[in-house]
């Protein structure tokens, strides 16, 4: 089982997966090989090839879990991050912090079709995966013991996916990770002081200016953030104030609709470059209600979408900083002017 | 000019490198085409194809600068990420805020001979690199703008490097960087309830156990950091009680020899894997010596040395946590194993 181990000095997490063990000669095989998996286990018809699904929309009527006839579908993680059997334990370890590698990773399946990355799927296939991730939130929450969890995905071998069949994963950690605690404590701080979200402000004043805006639609808004880490990052929000991505019901065809169009813009703007994307929304409330009460005005959930077309060097690991090669206001025009048919 | 700006939510800042200013086209052909540069321009005798020295160790009697007769040869970044023209000045920007992009940024040949990494260089040699960095970092650091001055190195092309020869880099920041900050406030509490710097309880406990050290000598010792971000990630630290990497200087050379082993170590134990190395080390105390006075208490400087054999996906971007599928415990055995010729 993983480990989740404390950065004495900053009280960074990591874990050290222990499932995943690799030798020096593994990462090297790694390099020369590129492995080409003859039957892709997340095609129809190769389901007894996955752990035995954990959720699935299924409209044929006859069609049983595990078989073809799915639309959606969810399974676990062949070799999770964090595993879910076990128990949370926590200890010490001379002057270090130990945590069970308890949590959950799942992969959901967006198509059966092979060839269709996610911007391939019409409004409606998109709406489903969202509609499904928001389901597996909403049911992992039910369990105190998560406290946060990541929708994410990884799109091309440099972003770090190992199968080209379009899929999503999702993983719940048992503590709230860093990056969402300090946006959690940023938009806190904002709250306290100006009584607004700090991110419904930014949408107005993007808004206002204009010229970072990608797209708009009636309940979504995307544009390349004022202090943009990578050349074209975009963040997508819901325009009005809202907590919990897994709640976000009303509009789930206008947010598949704005994740398409981006993503067909993206697409055509760097000729399909690999990326990543990952919603931040709020962390489980249900354990603490009273804790955590106050983010129901502070935060705001939403995507944040990555294209990996520059490199992460020496500068970036030992600062924290990042190097953007191109303003914002440079991608968001470049991305507003190309027009995509959906 | 670059710019520096500030995430209003988390705090973080970023440059946007203007001078470097890139179409998504120029993306996509460097995808394409890998630039072979036909004349190295850090080789002896292309002395002319670099902008003039800033510095260099000159032993031949009649050398003349920007000649060749070097040892180690200082220039400026020909793409600056910061830049030491203008001025440092602070602006907001509607309820954003921005920074002129000044700083420094320089590049320190480590050698003549276009063939040798840092590895392949004698204890003299890397003693020499490292007197240097520690020379510029003075002399910068008498500039009270700079707060903080990375030295640090991309080893190949997926680290970051667009030069084959072998070479560091420093850049010198108007901010306190973010990673460093969180060093120095983790650091600042550890001092405030135990009284001792955490830098030093961590080399005692690592000595004690022993199961991840690497390598060490009178004066250096490296091990594999508990909390390892990366399969093999190595920190580097003085045995005794040192703030200021620059300030250093009793024993370079023992400094030199566990930075050849470990990087041998390294190249033998993943062949020649591409790394990035850090070094983190006090901010500039000189403007403010009040406020910074306990760092002289807590804080430890240190090599960080990041073997880039893993990808970083979006589980990681998304939260901060790392995944690192090999136990520190498991790196350094299999480094301490393997001997090195030096």
């Amino acid at each position: 089982m993983a480990q989740l181990r404390k950065d004495t000095v900053t009280g960074r997490w990591v874990i050290i997966s222990t499932t995943r063990g690799k030798r020096p000669s593994s990462f090297m095989s790694e390099r020369r090989e590129k492995t080409q998996t003859a039957t892709c286990p997340l095609c129809y018809g190769n389901e007894h090839m996955t752990p035995p699904e954990i959720y699935a929309i299924r409209p044929e009527e006859h069609s049983e879990p595990n078989s073809s006839g799915w639309k959606v579908r969810v399974i676990p993680n062949k070799f999770p991050v964090l595993g879910i059997d076990g128990e949370l334990k926590k200890q010490g370890v001379g002057m270090y912090d130990v945590m069970s590698g308890f949590g959950a990773h799942e992969v959901i399946i967006e198509s059966p079709d092979h060839k269709k990355s996610t911007k391939d799927l019409n409004v409606e296939e998109i709406s489903n995966v969202i509609t499904v991730c928001q389901d597996r939130i909403q049911d992992l929450y039910r369990d105190t013991r998560f406290r946060f969890v990541l929708v994410f995905k990884n799109e091309g071998e440099e972003a770090g996916a190992s199968l080209e069949h379009s899929h999503s994963q999702l993983i719940a950690t048992p503590v709230t990770p860093k990056r969402v605690k300090e946006e959690l404590e940023g938009a806190g701080q904002y709250y306290k002081s100006k009584e607004r979200c700090v991110f419904c402000d930014i949408i107005t004043q993007e808004k206002d200016v204009g010229k970072r805006i990608v797209y708009e639609n009636d309940h979504f808004v995307a544009f390349c953030p004022f202090a943009s880490r990578f050349p074209f990052e975009i963040w997508l929000l819901p325009k009005t104030h809202e907590v919990d991505f897994y709640a976000s019901r009303g509009s789930v065809s206008d947010m598949a609709l704005a994740l398409k169009i981006v993503l067909m813009k993206l697409a055509r703007a760097l000729d399909n470059p690999q990326y990543n994307f990952l919603v931040h929304t709020s962390p489980n409330r249900y354990p603490r209600r009273g804790y955590w009460h106050t983010i129901m005005e502070d935060y705001h959930w939403h995507f944040e979408i990555i294209p990996r077309i520059i490199r992460i060097a020496g500068f970036e690991w030992g600062t924290g900083f990042y190097v953007n090669p191109t303003p914002p206001e440079d991608a968001a025009k470049y991305l507003r002017e190309i027009s995509v048919n959906i």
